[in-house]
Parts: structure tokens; sequence; C-alpha cells
């Protein structure tokens, strides 16, 4: 029998002009921009089909629609979509707490996976919030939930921060 | 001035047939048929690009290649790729050490992230071991490298293990 | 010079009357026995220093004590403290969620440290919270506080659920 | 009934000699000194009944023994014991890797449990190796088994690591 192959096209944009922008605007402002469509959202969010949709000081929010694309070899959406949203949302809520020229960088994301998400879950919501903001380490928290209000896992992070010039 | 947009095209193929092929198979012999080619790859691993290259009794291997379509807003290869590798190698590991009839699910993901992936680093190797394997509970490490064996992240899991028939 | 050696005698009861008595009783009731001193506290929260203060449906709290006793080679208060703490508000917090016959245990457990403790921090509080109740898997999050709401970390965990009579 | 009440004396030195000395010494002598009882050991060991026997450039090792005065209310071994002689390990075997005048603090700590501990047990060995060594950021593993070598646990961490002139 000859089953029909799935196909799907991509198109993101050069990330380049959004991560030269970066380190003159606030983590917020650069979430703004993002949500608003004047920096283009990175190609990660267009492959994995996941947008940032809110952000504030110390929080952001992402949505994404888990569908077949996503699958692993046991029949449902492979954790990598979950850790994907949660590490998106941890990071960018530590991130909106940082002033222009201040970066961070990811050291750890712990997931917990607590029911499994198939494409028919419908649009999952990610949300991040900080817990701890130092001068050189942020912690942040993150829960996957769906249309109802059911919890599909949730996260928590270790952000390393430092000035732009001292990065590396 | 006017930037091209970048595009790619994915194709997969149903997962089902590899999903309902798998209680009959030890899972050994699933990710052996996966190497093989006699059952497809799971959409996941065409979406991320990496692919299971060995498995044995306790272990497995995937390499993938970053690209600039993994890249997160902040210049690099965003987090859920070398999470999505460890989330495989440490569920495959698991998954070599079951037989035919029993399944397992993931419950929870530790990821260390200890040096950035762009998408210069070249193909990345990600390798998963047993550590713990109960009749209901199972823990495994993995790691992954780039070619020059240059560590890049490592993880941890938690899996549930549980007879197919009392499965969910 | 001579120093002069420090010392501490602590006194615990039998264990094993709480754990005899623990099957007949629903989680919370319990933890209300704890707390109500009807029940003794068990011996790990002598040892270190530290009692069950409150506990409801889905939710556990500890406060404990940090003194010279729990010091680490490098001048503050060693992270099995905080660890310690977090592990009991976790438990705790499942286990007042399961009814009488039904059993625990802890899989994983994740630590967040974000300030150092001394033995001049004063009274920590770990507040303990479910995220998950299902009916083999339970996951909980908890926080360390000092007297003036100051975090001093945070961690989660992961517990299996089971019927007393299939516990191991 | 009246039970016989159990009763312990722990005699601990002050740390703050062992603390003093250590910035003049690297993490290696440190522990060298640890091991020949030149500077006592922590507090915390004495509290928890287990200390250093080993320590090589990138690698620590302790052992503990499991008492009842360790007991949880679920009748068996507090995990706060596994996750400490892990902490210990883990930050140890990172403190080996750092030359004189250079601090680290542990910035997070999981632990798998994957057997229960009772005081039958007998003694517990604790195995740390250092799986990063960077300028700024240090992570290792840990492992815990009996005299036979059945594993008990296991564990990561991250630390942060700076000169001690830049400290806090």
């Amino acid at each position: 029998m000859m089953e029909a192959a799935r196909t799907r096209t991509i198109t993101w944009d050069d990330p380049t002009p959004g991560t030269q922008a970066a380190p003159a605007l606030s983590g917020l402002e650069y979430m703004q921009a993002l949500i608003a469509g004047t920096l283009p959202h990175p190609p990660i969010s267009v492959l994995m089909n996941f947008r940032l949709v809110e952000a504030a000081f110390g929080r952001s929010v992402f949505v994404g629609e888990p569908a077949e694309y996503h699958y692993n070899p046991i029949g449902m959406v492979h954790g990598g979509l979950v850790a994907t949203l949660l590490d998106s949302a941890l990071g960018c809520a530590v991130h909106t707490t940082l002033p222009a020229g201040v970066g961070y960088t990811t050291l750890e994301l712990h997931v917990n996976f607590v029911r499994p998400v198939t494409k028919d879950t419908g649009e999952l919501r990610c949300e991040g919030v900080v817990l701890h903001a130092g001068r050189r380490l942020a912690t942040a928290e993150a829960k996957v939930f769906d249309g109802a209000g059911k919890l599909y896992g949730h996260g928590t992070t270790t952000c390393m921060v430092f000035p732009a010039d001292t990065n590396g």
C-alpha cells in the first residue's frame, strides 16, 4: 500500500537583524518589538509553530499548536515541544527584567511532563514567571496549559546574567 | 534593504504504522527497525533534523545538524534542540531495555547547557545510557558532543514503565 | 590556642509507631496528627531542626532554624538543609492528597539555591504546593523564605503514587 | 506504653579556621587537608554522619552510614541524606578543579532516588565527577551506591565559579 507522505514548507527571516538590534533595547522592549512584528520572530518559532504573545516585566507568554510533525515514535507529541515552549517562556521571562546591554544565557532547564500532548490537544499556552532576579543569577518557573486550563507540563530554569561586554 | 526570506520544505510519513507496529516488538527491535529504515523515522526527527544511528540494550545514539532554522532570538541555536536530542536519547535508551508489550512514558527531563550551539558547530552526537532499570521506574543520562568530542550539554530523565495493557 | 568543641544532644522517638499508624490514616490526617503531637515528629526533623507547622489538601509548610551544625566547608549552611526542607514540603504536599492506604515515593527532586543561608539568616519557612495529582503520578513545587519573605531556594518534585498493597 | 527515647550526642569544631584557611589553598589541597585531618571536617558531616574519603582533580568520594535518626515519617531514610551526599560530592568535585583564591557556589542540584535507603542498607558511597569546568560555570554528576555496588540515587549540579575577590 502506498502512503501519502506529508509535506510542510516553512519560511523564516534572517535572524541577524533582530540579534543585532537586541543590545540597544531592554529585554522588555525587545520582546515587545517581537510581539508588534517590528522585529521578526526567531526561526525556531516558525519551525516549531509557536510564538510570543505577551511580555511584561518578569513574565512572558507563548502559544503553540501541536501537530503531527511534532510526533515521536511512540504515538504522541515529542517532549521536545513542551521543553522548547518552557525554555522559551523561562528565558524570555528572565530577559524582560534585563536593561539594554545586559545579556543572559540559560544554564539549565528542568521539565516535568504531566500529561501526553497529541495533535488533538489544541493550542498550548505557556506562561513563564521570574522567581529570582539577582545581579548574576536569575531563576524562573513556567507552566504549559491547554485551552481549558489543564496542565500538561511545568519547568524551571537557571540563567546566568552578564553585561554584554563581558559576554562569553 | 530587502532581505531574502529562507525556505525549507520537509516531508514525513504518517507515523501511525510505526506506532501500531511498536507493541509487537521489543524496544530494541523497534529501534533497530528505525535504523534499518524498515519503519519510518518519526516526524519530529525530520522536523528538527536529527536521527537515531545506534541502539543497543540500555543505550542509544542520535546525531543532528544545527541550522539557522533552529535559532532563538539571541543569536544562537535554541535550547530546544539540545533538549530534544537529550529527551530522544534518554527515552530511547530506556525503551531498548523493554520487552514487547511494555510501554513507558517520560516523567521528567533535566538539561544542562554548557556551551552555546551555532549553525557552525557541525554535527552533534547525543549518547544516552540507562542508569536504573526497575520494574516500574527507569532513569538514564545522556550527553551531547560535537565532532571533536567537546561537550555541549548533558541531561537525565525519569521514566515510568508499564505493561501496554495498563497504559494510560 | 585551644578551641572549645561544640556539642549537641538530640533525642527522638522510635519512628515505628508513626509508620505503623500511617496506612490507616489519610495523608492529611497523618500530617495533622504530626502537627498536633499525637504522632511523633520523624527523627530527621529532630536531627536537622525543622518541623511541619501547617497541612491542608495539596499544601504543607515546614519551618527550620539554620545553625552552625548545618555548616559546609565553605563557610555557610550546607545545601543539604534547603534540599531537606524542600523534599519534606514537596513530599508532604503530595501526601496530603492521598486517601488512607495509598502510598507514594519520591522519584526526583530539583533544587535551586538563590541565596546563601547562614546561622544568622533566622527561621526559614518552606511552603509546598501540589501542581499535578494524577492516579499514579504527582508533582509539586516548593519555596524557602526567611522571616522577611526573601527567597532562598525553590524546588520541584515528581512522586509515584500507589495503593499500599502494591507498594514496592 | 512507654517508649524508650533515643539519644545521640554530636561534637564538632568551630568551622571558622577551616573556612579561613580555604582561600590560600587550591580546592584539591583543601580537600586533602580535610581527609588528612589537618583541617576539621565540617559540622554538617558530623551531623549527618558522612565524610570525605577521596579527592582527586575533578573527582571526590564521600561515605556515609544511614541510621534511624535519618528517618522520615514514611518508614525509611529521608531523601535529604542522599541529597546531602550528592550535593557534597558534586560541590567538592568542582572545588578540586579550582586554584587558590577561586571560589564557587552551587546554583542547582538535581537528585534521582532509585531505591529506598533504610538503616539496614549499610554504608553508602557517593562518587562525584566533573563534567564541564569552564571559566565561570562548572557542572558535575554523582552517584550513590551501597557496599555491593547497587545504585540508590544519582544527581547533577551546576556551580558558578568566581575569583574570591569578586565573591558575592
